[in-house]
């Protein structure tokens, strides 16, 4: 067994990963940190209101025993010469600092966007770029680090990066133009998204999110040559918005292809993708990869958010495009808390230690 | 005083058309109709629902006095030669044969889509297409008509016209893209969507909807010349989404236009054209009709929808898009049931009157 | 393995009957009848839309395999000699009929409310009044009936009688005034609620239900003595309202008990008698059938609907009514859909399969 | 002129009172303070969120003129020497400590509990307890101030309190059992109730609010005798909960009479009450104070919060109790940000000025 920790373990993402490990084949969790205030606490206390006493746990299932009476640690704590790997879940200033630390001796999975646009930094989606792995091991030489830093990309990003990955294989995309309906749980819990705000209502305006995915789309999709990603050519822009959806966030994608390609064989493209993906085997992967839906009313948060456990990437409605040369349009969902986050994370860690790097 | 009738008055537009006409200078109501179970009440009592006694009317405003009283007749005892307008708000099937029968006589204002894509028949817009009035005398003689009918365009099609007309006449838009967030009250009332089907939820599939829009914008934003309209060289491609939003349209739009752009001219080119708008003297014109947001934030559904009554088109996020030659995105927000609806449908009675038309 | 019968398949109850019933150890289905329009087509194909093609099926979890291809029958074609038992779920008028003429030959379970207010017709809560089974031998004499018609309760009567019961067993309820908040799913699919009423509001009357509950709470917990329920001594009095909450009912009560009691003293009834609840051992009965939180906060519909499958009753704010001469008050949770209806009929049909009545 | 001043102004409170004071007839805002954040600053310089640069106004009326340009000052530069009333709206241990520095000088109207519980200390509701105002002169003799402290009731209590004050004159209300189903604006905006909490939920639970509109309806329906109040002898019980409704409280209210009546004579008494009420001339008043629908759908959030701006107290669902003695149930709806806030506040001040109090 792999011994590993989580780092911000009393969030929302952090709430995730302990239940993402709970009884996982290959990963124990050995340590659990967070900031000074949880720190000596056990889990089941340090995530109690401490006015109310009431358990902030915020997923149905319930607290995995394993998490329950273990003790919060403050990060000064961690150990990294008794683990194999930490994941980490924290605001993005505090992870370059606490990250940086870490790298030096053991591998790190993150959530946060501190190391993402490094140039020897890959954000990987295990099942999509698992070759830009090989940058792992240029970041240690670099840094002279044992160990390394592995980001996730931003959740509006991975579905996105997921579906258009076939479509640039066998069709060469070119042009991305997207708008996404991104949920509530994507702004995070504390606070989060104001009830006051968002009932019956769209907010036009997610900050730095239309960067993020236009940067890691095309770095995603590049290509590892000599030690260097090299960007897949491929122009995003994009429209980001939040709506009063609880979890998944909607895409809606208007793509430009180099060959012409139609509706009926993209849908081939993507089940065929699905069906080889590098990862079906690993523990956390769904059973659909990617899954297309004919219904044209589909995919909807509330029906396809629980399908495989809020791995699979689904998508709708898709169809010849008018506007590009030759294009191809549909909607995407994906689950911003599970494929897209946490349960991502640990896929990824699968895939690491499948390839030796954990 | 020009004398109107509204037919299906108990419906939800037509209720809108019973509130746009209350005190109107120019226009009195002087029959109303609809479906034969109404037919012979008082329009109090036709809006009543027979089982539970409760008056269905759906606004906020108080039913204006010179309704309440009135008797709704049917469809059949409308007297067009008492009239000098009809505004029609029922299902294109029906709408077909009354339109048809009526405008040998009278001028119609139709919510319906039963003529719109006729040859001989403008879809307008008050102050974006006026000119395309003329081919109304041409409908006239075509068919042997004194009257003629004048349909409004489809609800999403009306924010995304009105702002593409300052780009077009500007910079010549050629391309859209364009992803709509409608509201729920844009499917109706009867019985509408179902709040199990839309809560917590997005439905991304609106039957017809976008093909109404591709077709519709082109057309309105064409050329009419030697009788006949030319539809404007501009190519489409949308995807209509349904949203947990109470009232009005949120529509992502990304163009491309013939010449470069910037936003700060694109705004200057939209500010400018509302303020010299054709129609800024009309009794139902709106003090902006368009109103360029710079707060990021902006347009949101529930902030926006009340400005001007829900006359204007509100537009925010004008930005540089990238993957168009020469992009420009932004976001609109358009009142379907104001604007896009009764109350345009009055505006452009205002307009056709004013040119001799009434 | 019994033979079953479901009538009014198609419907959203009938749909929670097919899924209730996939793999029942003592339940085999082996007719499903709806009506004319679905009749001859396999169920799949009867759940779709006949415009769109899109399958209606409510539930989040699959179409059970069994079902999939079972012809839809129409009701004139159940054969009540080859069954041991029918679930209705009909319109209350329909079911009048319906359940009539099948209860002469075979044992029905109705989710109707046509039969609960006869006098030799009992309202069964498997759990809380077993003892009321003993009606039905009367009633099949009294109507010269081999079969017979065991309703459920009104899904808001369901948790208030649930909770009740132990306040009645251990301390003599007498007084009850509760006010519900009911979900939108209770109003049914076709079409239900419109979102249009209800999103951001509340609608604060529910034809009948008020009555229904003060009826069906005094009958079920009522004594069965000579062939004749006499209803508990128990004064209900309520205001049902409908909230933008999709499934699950909250009760708020408050009950005036004939000797003093305490919130903690309460709380050990209500667990003593889950604890020992009588059809505890039967395969749909949840781990709690009755389930009290000390979290404040709780019980809430998004976090407890999913609770033992929908099964528990679910009690909090436990505390002292200073109204009441002897007075305690809590909220209650039932979900409408599960307990409170076609789950909550299977688990009715194996406690009376339990005792010989199938 | 009268010279006022609100402390508290950045708040969503503090932005109704800068609304409800626009142009009035007897006050002028002369100071407006924050806290030290935003001393120093333009009114609207200080509502600007000081990342994006958002105007954080609440309110769908635009910022009145006058308060544009107005500098925010501390509390410490509040002059006391050249104001008539000071209106407050800030947390409740602030307010101990701020109105008990100016009330040695100045008359103190407050959205806050600080003082509500002190004997000298009226809780007045215009209209309701006008004759508790003597109190204020106990008060300022007691404590030796020239001002004063004059406390608003909790948002909810105030429904309730008008609303049962006919029943309590006409036909002796002794019991009062409540379930208030309340708005997200009543738990404020900084952060104010998170959306992924309260979407398709209810919250059963908000901390301290049942005992305040306990403790409050029984003082403010008490009588004042030699300088002292007595609460009404009223039993009052009450379950709070948080529904997803953007604006205003709706409560269901079982009352206990001793005389018996009847729906017909409460609404009767309702009626005359609102007819007559004291304040029906003041500047904020509104058209009725009380209206009582026969509609069984009302009083609903959406249809009702906008009546007479919010000003009303909304009855519906009048029907004879069952379970009291005499027992009278209805549903009242108020709005928490109008009547039970700012609006409500400074209707007060109107009716002191009037009395010669200010």
């Amino acid at each position: 067994m792999k011994r590993v920790a989580i780092i911000g373990v009393t969030g929302a993402v952090g709430q995730e990963f302990v239940l993402a490990l709970d009884k996982h084949p290959w990963f124990e969790v050995k340590q659990i940190a967070a900031s000074e205030r949880s720190a000596g606490k056990k889990f089941v206390d340090a995530i109690r209101d401490p006015d109310s006493g009431i358990l902030k746990w915020h997923l149905k299932e319930e607290i995995p025993e394993y998490a329950k009476d273990m003790i919060v640690e403050s990060v000064d704590d961690i150990k990294p010469e008794n683990l194999d790997l930490i994941f980490t879940s924290i605001e993005s200033e505090a992870a370059r600092e606490i990250e940086t630390r870490f790298a030096k001796d053991v591998p790190i999975i993150s959530t946060s966007s501190a190391y993402r646009y490094e140039s020897d930094v890959p954000i990987l989606i295990p099942g999509i770029n698992d070759e830009h792995v090989n940058l792992l091991n240029i970041q240690r030489k670099n840094r002279g680090w044992k160990g390394f830093v592995a980001p996730l990309p931003n959740c509006t990003t991975t579905g996105l990066a997921i579906t258009i990955k076939p479509l640039l294989d066998n069709f060469g995309a070119q042009k991305i133009i997207m708008t996404s309906m991104q949920s509530m749980s994507g702004a995070g819990r504390s606070p989060g998204v104001s009830a006051l705000d968002i009932t019956d209502n769209i907010i036009p305006y997610i900050p730095k999110e239309e960067e993020k995915v236009r940067i890691e789309t095309a770095k995603i999709l590049g290509k590892l040559v000599d030690g260097k990603i090299t960007p897949a050519d491929l122009k995003v822009s994009c429209t980001c918005t939040r709506v009063p959806v609880i979890d998944g966030h909607t895409e809606s994608v208007f793509v430009e292809t180099a060959k012409h390609t139609d509706p009926e064989s993209v849908k081939k493209a993507m089940i065929e993708y699905s069906n080889k993906v590098s990862v079906a085997d690993l523990p956390s992967a769904p059973k659909n990869y990617l899954l297309v839906h004919d219904d044209p009313t589909r995919p909807q948060p509330r029906l396809d958010r629980e399908i495989n456990g809020g791995m699979s990437t689904v998508v709708g409605r898709l169809r010849q495009d008018t506007v590009f040369e030759n294009g191809i349009k549909y909607v995407l969902f994906s689950h911003n808390e599970k494929m897209g986050s946490a349960k991502g994370a640990v896929l990824l860690a699968e895939m690491l230690y499948k390839k030796g790097f954990i």
